[in-house]
């Protein structure tokens, strides 16, 4: 079977570089509650990522305006998705991360202003990955309630893949921002193209590309 | 004239080692931006700081659903202080820090567990000073939409002191918690009496107790 873009995919999509495997989709459908412990995790980070860059960038013109707003919803999110996990019997257990985003977060330049650019550019990446993904999970989880959180999930994942681009946006031409992006979305393919060290572990972010 | 505790105080403000002089109040009536930017950087760094801890103890039983939604009211307190400074014609300026945070901070113990029971009592004291001075600027501020400001955040800041003797209580026996949190409160009146760098600067927790 071929997985196709579901329909209510937005523009955040086209900037990645190649689409989820169906067999990631497999895996996923396999190992619901490792996918789930691991999203958990993934909305704590997403909500610490964009509270240390309101600390990095202190008083950067509307940039606290924007990313609070993003950092509490990442936090609703974690709490909404730790609910459940315990509702199923389980909880917020330790998970060896995929390095997705450690491996992702290498490519970030280390002067500014490229620091600030890249850092946007990779908390917009990752979070048009997870929508893409979370997208799939809500069209073809067997579990309805699955399908159900996924679906209310991801289109805030797909909103702040806008609000990072607007906050690029706002500081950089769009040609030097497309040029970088389009570097990074190359960079996040190979890492999702890479190999499992446990190839029995199934993450948000695990390896699983169509070639 | 002397500050009474304002009747709606609770609980929390019994564990301060002596109240805000009326110095201080008079000093933030004068300076009211100053207070207000001041306030919109502790929100974030008590956001923050509970997010930190979030990350620190990562898979503590209870800890991620207490401190989440915690730490997005704060992000919540801190996007309406700063709606209403941009209101003002201002902005989230850089403001040198009183120090306030970084001098408790060196108060907790460095070896877990006791690093956990500290960081909990120290974020608990923070909220509990805070408590106490936007009481009494929601009291005597001569400004309407300050009093009201300050009427209206300073519940949630009582409950955050709730939030983490609660994560404490889960852990310690009682006599622990209220030995430990007696001494901090020594180290919390100590940096309160001490001196300021520049008399001019006044902060939320800028120095200004009852002898």
């Amino acid at each position: 079977m071929t997985v196709s873009t579901p329909d209510k995919s937005v523009a955040s999509i086209r900037w990645l570089k190649a689409p989820t495997s169906w067999s990631w989709v497999e895996q996923a459908n396999a190992r619901p509650m490792e996918v789930l412990i691991d999203h958990a995790h993934c909305e704590r980070k997403a909500a610490g990522s964009a509270v240390q860059m309101m600390f990095r960038y202190l008083c950067e013109p509307g940039l606290g305006e924007a990313l609070s707003p993003l950092a509490r919803e990442e936090l609703e999110h974690f709490e909404q998705v730790l609910a459940l996990i315990k509702a199923r019997g389980r909880y917020l257990e330790p998970l060896p991360s995929p390095g997705y985003g450690a491996e992702l977060a290498k490519h970030i330049r280390k002067a500014e202003p490229h620091r600030m650019l890249d850092s946007f550019l990779v908390a917009g990446l990752i979070e048009a990955r997870s929508h893409e993904r979370m997208a799939l999970l809500a069209e073809h989880s067997p579990d309805p309630e699955l399908r159900e959180l996924y679906g209310g999930l991801l289109l805030s994942e797909a909103r702040h893949f806008g609000v990072y681009w607007t906050l690029a946006e706002y500081r950089w031409p769009r040609e030097t921002m497309t040029t970088r992006l389009s570097e990074l979305a190359d960079a996040e393919r190979s890492i999702l193209q890479g190999q499992l060290t446990n190839p029995e572990d199934v993450r948000m972010h695990s390896v699983g590309l169509q070639v």
